[in-house]
């Protein structure tokens, strides 16, 4: 595959077919921004109809042109299409950019459209971005193409961005001028036919002119290769992604809790997650996040610095930086003596740091120059607020000047000056982030922070158990055998047990004197639970007794629980009597198969209380040990599993243990829809888990 | 005190005492603001060195004045400001803006100085702005004063903004003017000595020229009253507040868990909802949502529509309106098909409309209309995302002559469009609020929708208890008397139920024989409680012990909590033998005392677990049933209260009973420093509440 997208990004010869003499078409626009930008080769515009558009000479077709023709832009209407990439292919041309929408985004005969182009292109090893798309960039000296009808040329820089919406592409290159963000590479990936923004990704990787990798994303084209591609790129590179389209997939139906749970956005988040990509939510952050990254070494801590010439913007900076995970530093002795010798007797010498209104540039030289030799100091913010005494713009130099000295990140507030001022030009012109508000960078230099604790943390292994799979199988293939979907309740136990999960101790009673023999022998207190085809959620029907202590009291609960459900129609076909174990804590561990991301593993703590406070958390398979851990512990309530009001901790490894065997379980038995195994009983720490109750579905046959 | 703010704001005659002709002072610039923004009536220069400043006749002394002064604006060192606000009263001069700093912000001689000031103003009946702070605008044609040094004039609008601080307030002067606000008035709160921030805003509630009030605040003067004042203003006008410092208060020592829940900024929150003033996290948001309140009508209701000529921005629009509570207009057919008849085929007829790239201004005036009629449809936003083809100004103007004509709010985003863009100005100019992307357009639109569901709310009654307050006055004076602040537990029970409080029956037993007795009468399953000086929270001890069925059970946790007590030095002096509850669901309702804020009730759902998930609710005193009742609804939770899985609902008009009762209570003894009520159960509807275990603390004598 290498080389294959040099054939977009740096051809030597361009030709735009469909090159209109219209300066209100696309086409012409196109046209216009290759030559203002300057492209580093040769363009030939295509049209039958004109012997020159825009002084260059035109050619009939692209077969007519004399030379090489490396790379085509195709901007004909859409029936025209096809012959056109006929006749690219018959050229040799081997890089295609298709902008003429009306493919299979407007169905019928667009989808057939669609899969003949794929054909062309295939057919002729072509490399192709689009069609419905607008436009590729690439800023390097070398090449110097702007191929897309955006009005305003692109800065040069070291991001790459890739978006799946053309409008909102176009608004964001503008944006991105506004902020002057300098790029390496555009691409706006339209139908993504041929090349997808996987290849894209991959591309990047290795690009040398490209430090940080932006995303627009709405939809995933496929999440589980995103996954491999993205863990290893974040590696080298930050992935800053803002997908949309959070709340579109609405209301999923789902049988089972656990797929209640799942949201429609879960699934993003966990695979987000999982391979240290940066979620943004909004343009504006996006680009916030960019520039930081783009521009600033990454922090080795969360301690901050904060250097001010007002109280106010400095108290919005410390809630700003406490509110995202950030620490403010505490300055040794030394730098604080120093900055009280060195301030004036108004001046604040703790962090954050008020210089006062009449701070000019030497001050905030001198203090952060003392301020960054802190080893205390992981990164600083340093925040100017009108009206300044003295120029600004010296102030500024101080910043840039003095900052480029410090391996640490420093991130500047010229709080409501625009970003077309002197002062924020000076700072942008000399790579440090200006932001409007002090909130906007305490939130990029956070992300930095959590950027490099992902880089620090382990990624563990993926570890294979050892399992009984045929015992496995033949409860499966005994289940599809039945033309059933649902497991009975002690099919799920005997498949959990086959991967290794310890079950309470629980038998099977068709009457009440068997029920009463096998708590006897089981030993009280035992639970007791009537089962029905029809009771999916026990507690919900009154099918469950706990802690029963005596046979008088399971009597009682036999009689009672068998009345109840007689009378609405549920007569009890079997009773499940088991263990009632003590000193355990509730939690449930669970998959559920989402459509797009395939299977979702879900842990939380159990009850009905955890289950509406959402206090759950999904992660894809496969999963290394260390996700498990990292599942785990990212649960707001895992406190409790620690250990609160002197209680002895969880055995935590002992439930990480067994999501990766339900991991293992859920890709070796990819027709399994849906496990939820509710209540999962941990106990003190080296004393394991056991499941209680459990409820697996397999996916519809054939599904 | 009506009138005493016209002092200030509309003065005749202004003296700048301290007016420099050095350019580069502050003085001047005040001076020179005074005179550019056109100040309405006369101004005297203040300079004993200097017969003209600033082309104006200057006077040695606001005594030399040969007319009346109105308002003086004083610059001059600190050292000498109370010489010349002692002339200023001798003078008759009504209304003081003190800009001069030094005061009791720098300790010291600065506190002493403040206090001399202050009875300055009092024995001349003066009012005054300040000290130290960046003065007073009113852009009122009658008037128009600009007093501050802020190097940008103000627009003229119907914003009135208060600030707290001075740095922030310029930048937020600047940052208005860049975003095109207007305000009617501005005022710097500097020290507060005379004008506190409350009685600024009655005279804003009653100021003809000002829709909307905007505050900056760091901390509160007089919470209580600002409470008091803000519910009355929200009715009328709304309020909107950043407040910074969320984070300031750090770390406090709290020995209860419900005072240990109270963060630094639950005062606030708790306040700002009480009373329905709209809280904002920064400087952007606070300029967002008033432009969408200065401009455009309130919702009806949450049924937003969204016109737009990309698919990425609709869909982000979307995300963003869902994700901040607003709902998606579902479109009546009739306006479906309308669409339908009238748009390219290309385009979405449902909601986000998309009216895709060549929409032009005819386009989306159409469909503008349509949307707008649409009985469905509360409110609307729309999004124009570049390259425009039309003219982009055009349908700038086609957006604010349709809405102009509609009772709906209607907001746009011209995504990344520059502030100054002409189509931008188009829109600032003719009252529609535009933003730069649609995710801030969404976030004020669901807070104009909160607002106006806050105006729609009933404020209900605050109800007195018929009490046995005697009872209660003598549990309290006989731990005073014993020079404690911990009631017993029988205490701390008592007192509850001289407040109407349920108890579950508890009986006290000094020996294995009276507790098996006591147990007989109450009737098993019964609880066990050890009871110690020194154990604060028994479950962290083992000292106690549930659900225990026989004297078996009963004789053995007696045993086993005895031994284990003892073995750590906390030999049990009594036990606890207390009736076992059963059906109820575990709820915590307590009080805490804020240092500045008073008494705040707390309630939420009871056991470990929510006490990690911090799922509470805090209210301030004295509370209406309403608040009480919006309190209880508000904990994310809820559902499990209104039943969940079959179960019955639990009884939430006891609950909010019982709030209105602790809150009567703790207002009524104002000595009582912490209440604890945990486990408070709460049983079935119309069944009621009781306390299994609570403490009560008093605040220490004297303080």
């Amino acid at each position: 595959m290498s080389g294959r997208l040099d054939n977009i990004f740096s051809p030597q010869s361009i030709a735009v077919i469909g090159a209109s003499r219209s300066k209100q078409k696309v086409s012409w626009q196109v046209l216009d921004n290759l030559l203002k930008f300057g492209f580093n080769g040769r363009i030939y515009p295509i049209n039958p109809k004109a012997t020159s558009v825009h002084s260059i000479k035109a050619y009939p077709s692209v077969l007519d042109v004399p030379d090489e023709v490396d790379m085509a832009i195709i901007v004909v209407p859409a029936a025209h299409v096809l012959s056109v990439v006929e006749e690219c292919g018959r050229k040799g041309v081997k890089g295609l950019v298709v902008i003429t929408a009306g493919f299979s985004e407007i169905g019928g005969v667009g989808i057939e459209r669609e899969q003949e182009l794929h054909s062309l292109v295939t057919k002729y090893g072509m490399t192709m971005i689009g069609p419905n798309c607008m436009g590729v960039i690439n800023t390097h000296d070398d090449v110097q193409m702007d191929s897309t009808f955006s009005p305003i040329p692109p800065l040069k820089g070291d991001i790459a961005f890739m978006t799946q919406s053309g409008a909102l592409g176009v608004a964001i290159l503008e944006h991105a001028r506004n902020v002057a963000v300098g790029l390496s590479k555009f691409a706006s990936l339209g139908n993504a036919v041929d090349v997808s923004g996987n290849e894209l990704i991959e591309y990047m990787e290795e690009d040398p002119e490209t430090a940080v990798i932006l995303l627009y994303i709405e939809s995933f084209g496929d999440p589980r290769n995103f996954v491999r591609i993205a863990r290893r790129v974040t590696r080298r590179k930050p992935i800053i992604a803002l997908k949309s389209g959070r709340t579109e997939a609405g209301a999923r139906a789902a049988v089972s809790h656990t797929g209640a749970m799942a949201g429609p956005d879960v699934g993003t988040q966990a695979l987000f997650e999982q391979c240290g990509v940066l979620r943004v939510g909004s343009i504006q952050e996006l680009f916030d996040l960019a520039m930081a990254f783009s521009q600033q070494p990454l922090p080795q801590g969360r301690r901050v610095a904060v250097i001010t010439n007002g109280g106010g913007p400095g108290i919005m900076a410390t809630d700003a930086l406490v509110s995202h995970g950030m620490q403010m530093a505490e300055l040794s002795p030394k730098t604080i003596a120093y900055l009280e010798k060195n301030l004036p007797q108004e001046a604040s010498t703790s962090n954050p740091i008020d210089l006062i209104a009449d701070a000019d540039g030497p001050r905030y030289r001198l203090v952060m120059e003392a301020v960054l030799k802190d080893e205390g100091v992981d990164a600083l913010l340093v925040i100017t607020v009108p009206p300044v005494v003295t120029d600004d713009v010296e102030i500024a130099r101080a910043i840039w000047e003095v900052a480029r000295d410090y391996d640490k990140p420093t991130l500047s507030s010229f709080v409501s000056r625009a970003e077309d001022s002197p002062a924020f030009m000076e700072l942008a012109g000399h790579g440090i982030p200006s932001y409007l508000f002090p909130e906007n960078a305490a939130r990029s230099l956070a992300a930095m922070a959590t950027y490099r604790e992902y880089l620090a943390r382990e990624e563990g292994e993926f570890r294979v158990f050892d399992v009984d799979r045929g015992k496995a199988e033949e409860i499966v293939s005994k289940v599809r055998a039945d033309s059933r979907t649902r497991l009975h309740e002690t099919e799920s136990l005997e498949l959990l047990q086959a991967y290794g999960f310890n079950i309470v101790e629980t038998r099977m009673a068709h009457s009440l004197e068997k029920a009463l023999e096998l708590a006897e022998e089981i030993g009280y207190p035992v639970a007791l639970k009537a089962i029905h085809p029809k009771i999916v959620h026990k507690t919900e029907y009154g099918a469950v007794a706990l802690d029963i202590r005596t046979s008088d009291e399971l009597r009682r609960h036999f009689g009672t629980m068998s009345d109840r459900l007689s009378s609405k129609g549920l007569a009890p076909k079997e009773f499940m009597v088991q263990e009632f174990a003590r000193g355990g804590k509730e939690t449930i561990m669970g998959m559920t198969l989402d459509p797009k991301f395939g299977p979702m593993i879900v842990f939380g703590l159990g009850g009905v209380y955890v289950e509406f406070l959402k206090d759950v958390v999904f992660g894809l398979t496969p999963m290394t040990d260390m996700d498990a851990v990292r599942m785990i512990e990212s649960i707001r309530s895992y406190p409790i599993l620690e250990g609160v009001r002197g209680e002895p901790p969880s055995d935590v490894a002992s439930l990480a243990e067994y999501l990766q065997r339900l991991s293992q379980m859920v890709e070796e038995f990819q027709d399994i829809g849906e496990v939820d195994i509710n209540p999962f009983l941990v106990f003190e720490k080296d004393k394991g888990c056991k499941v209680v109750d459990a409820r697996v579905i397999l996916a519809p046959a054939g599904g």
